[in-house]
């Protein structure tokens, strides 16, 4: 062999699932790394490696500017995770998260032409997380969390951002927070209504919670109630977390909405779901006419869509096999490579509004009930979004080029 | 698109060394992260990702020894840099470190199908560097140190060692021990010495020179004097690190050895340098007879081939621009590819010497003065010291299946 790999590869043991078409396509995992040049003989490996790649070394040195031309760094993103909130299954540590983390790397490169490692952390607490990725981060372009459970998630990210000069993005608050406003604008324009005089409910006021809250608010929603296990999020109770206290005093506290879910449903226009539970038919059924309902929780949305397309002319949940599937996916690739293909410093809020709208435009036409937001499969998508994300990284002056 | 990827990829700003080869093969760096499994639709996501993927993290969850089966974290290693001793050119930091590191990750991937991912820490202190890698284990399967500055080197390899149940190699000493000491074993055969008798004298006591150091104990010779910028190390000394002090007791101070590089080169039957220095001919000229003169700095070796070879029988250099290059890319990949198939806790030294003694073997019948190392691009070599390999971490009990 002068010209080619040597062709080794892993020695498989058997594994104990053996005929489960899953764990047979989990096999050895889902991902590899390879060379993007040659090293076929002498003169590449001198080129590639010493004593060639010191020149480049010197120049890094020189200028670490030169990072973004002659590394694969502005291109990487670290998918980090503590394995506390993975899926709908919980803290189920490092290790047990890893398939997910391997999952959504193979989703950013297949979707953005992100190239992207899965990293899982041995510890859980904050103040580690935060050094460890910090110290990490001359590896990456990018940083994206992943299944860490709030509040932790929250300071986790905030404090990066500040720290970092590249863009760290949780994707499980941002992602759905992107996405489920693309399916609202194309579902309010479907329904007639305007943000402003939209009555919104979400359930649930965790990291998707919050985020989607966030979002609404910037996006020109008024009235938003929020709801967590013991009802409303208003400035009256005494049980709040700093997060819900702001968001309280931001959404509930403006219209005085107060007592349970099943209270602030009753005359509601929109409701979403990010919470895991289930409402009960009586309760949807006191939502005003025209209602929309997004039942994000997977796999069992808070509203089963039977149920919800008796009370709701709109109706979304996180499931492939429903129309309407409000799907990370169609966010964050193409969030990653707008931000990268400008070098950008961070990902603003103006950056997520814009991959918001240019999902939501991409359904153009074709609106209808039943499609308010495109197939992840679209392949308009990642492009039509890294574009606007491009954008709006200029306006927002976080691009360096 | 329903069955392919969308095609995005990286936008490329013009680079400033357009027209220089090496640089041109740098831009976007030297590797990229690749799915092994298809995406091309909605069922092909359910099954790499939700819902499906929850049942492979549940098995995890369930049994952690399933992360050998079902993730790319057992033939995943961790190539940890700080970025204070790279090649020749000392404390260039971690962003000027990663052209070498990426370097390093594609020969796994080319010559042990390795993947392997490049880490470049934003920190140089010994507690920090060994808190960070100790938390970023769960994601890997091996941890490869390299181009870390000695002393601290050999506390954080020792003390990850010690963490962690992962093999924990660092390149600079063991890739380097490994092959010089495979070329040593046929120069010694070439010319008729066993190693009980021969003299050796290493110039360098940094991560390479400690690291050969202790192999050729290992490997039998008994007659060795390690120097540094001062002389050889030995106990009369009272300026030595805690490492040096050591192997001064376990080197020099048997035959009471003692001065500078130039009193014990006299009548020496080897000279090994990994110290960047130059030796001064009339010096070289003082060796025995039928001489072993490895010159291993690089780009400008100890003894200049030309010169070595006016006073020595067989001369080895680091560089692939003359005969018997002592390259580590000859051992770290089979070491981690053999020390991965059978899912070694750690790299023994009996694994160590296996390595070396099925590089040396290769050579066999083609045994000669400008052939006593096989070239990196011989096809047998990764196959054959990973096998030897594999089989020496069964022998020491490190092997997990």
């Amino acid at each position: 062999m002068s010209t080619d790999e040597t062709g080794l590869s892993p020695t498989r043991a058997p594994h104990p699932h053996a005929g489960d078409p899953i764990f047979d396509l989990h096999v050895g995992g889902k991902m590899e790394t390879r060379s993007t040049v040659a090293l076929a003989g002498p003169d590449d490996l001198s080129l590639a490696y010493t004593p060639g790649v010191a020149l480049v070394c010197e120049a890094i040195a020189a200028d670490p500017s030169m990072t973004q031309h002659y590394t694969w760094v502005p291109n990487t993103v670290a998918v980090v995770s503590d394995g506390t909130a993975v899926l709908g299954l919980g803290d189920i540590g490092p290790a047990a998260a890893m398939p997910v983390m391997e999952g959504k790397a193979v989703l950013f490169k297949q979707f953005g032409g992100v190239d992207a490692v899965p990293i899982c952390l041995a510890t859980t607490d904050t103040e580690e997380i935060i050094e460890t990725v910090a110290r990490l981060a001359p590896s990456f372009g990018g940083i994206n969390l992943e299944d860490i459970s709030a509040p932790r998630c929250f300071e986790i990210e905030a404090r990066l951002k500040e720290m970092l000069d590249i863009p760290v993005f949780h994707d499980d608050q941002h992602g759905t927070a992107v996405v489920a406003l693309a399916a609202l604008v194309n579902a309010l324009r479907l329904t007639g209504r305007n943000p402003e005089s939209t009555r919104v409910v979400i359930s649930g006021a965790g990291a998707a919670g919050v985020a989607v809250a966030r979002i609404l608010l910037e996006a020109g929603i008024k009235d938003l109630a929020v709801t967590d296990r013991k009802g409303v999020l208003n400035s009256v109770r005494g049980d709040l977390t700093p997060v819900k206290k702001a968001l309280a005093v931001d959404t509930a506290d403006h219209f005085g909405r107060t007592g349970t879910l099943a209270d602030v449903l009753v005359g509601a226009d929109v409701y979403i779901g990010v919470s895991g539970g289930t409402v009960p038919e009586e309760h949807v059924a006191t939502m005003a006419p025209d209602a929309i309902i997004f039942g994000l929780a997977n796999p069992t949305p808070e509203v089963h869509p039977d149920v919800a397309h008796r009370h709701a002319r709109v109706v979304a949940t996180g499931r492939s096999d429903f129309p309407n599937q409000i799907n990370n996916v169609l966010a964050f690739p193409g969030i990653f490579r707008g931000a990268f293909d400008v070098h950008a410093t961070a990902i603003t809020e103006g950056m997520k509004l814009a991959a918001a709208t240019a999902l939501a435009d991409l359904v153009g036409d074709d609106l209808a009930p039943d499609h308010v937001i495109p197939s992840p499969f679209d392949p308009r998508v990642g492009p039509a979004v890294a574009t606007a994300v491009a954008a709006a990284a200029r306006r927002d002056g976080v691009a360096r080029r």
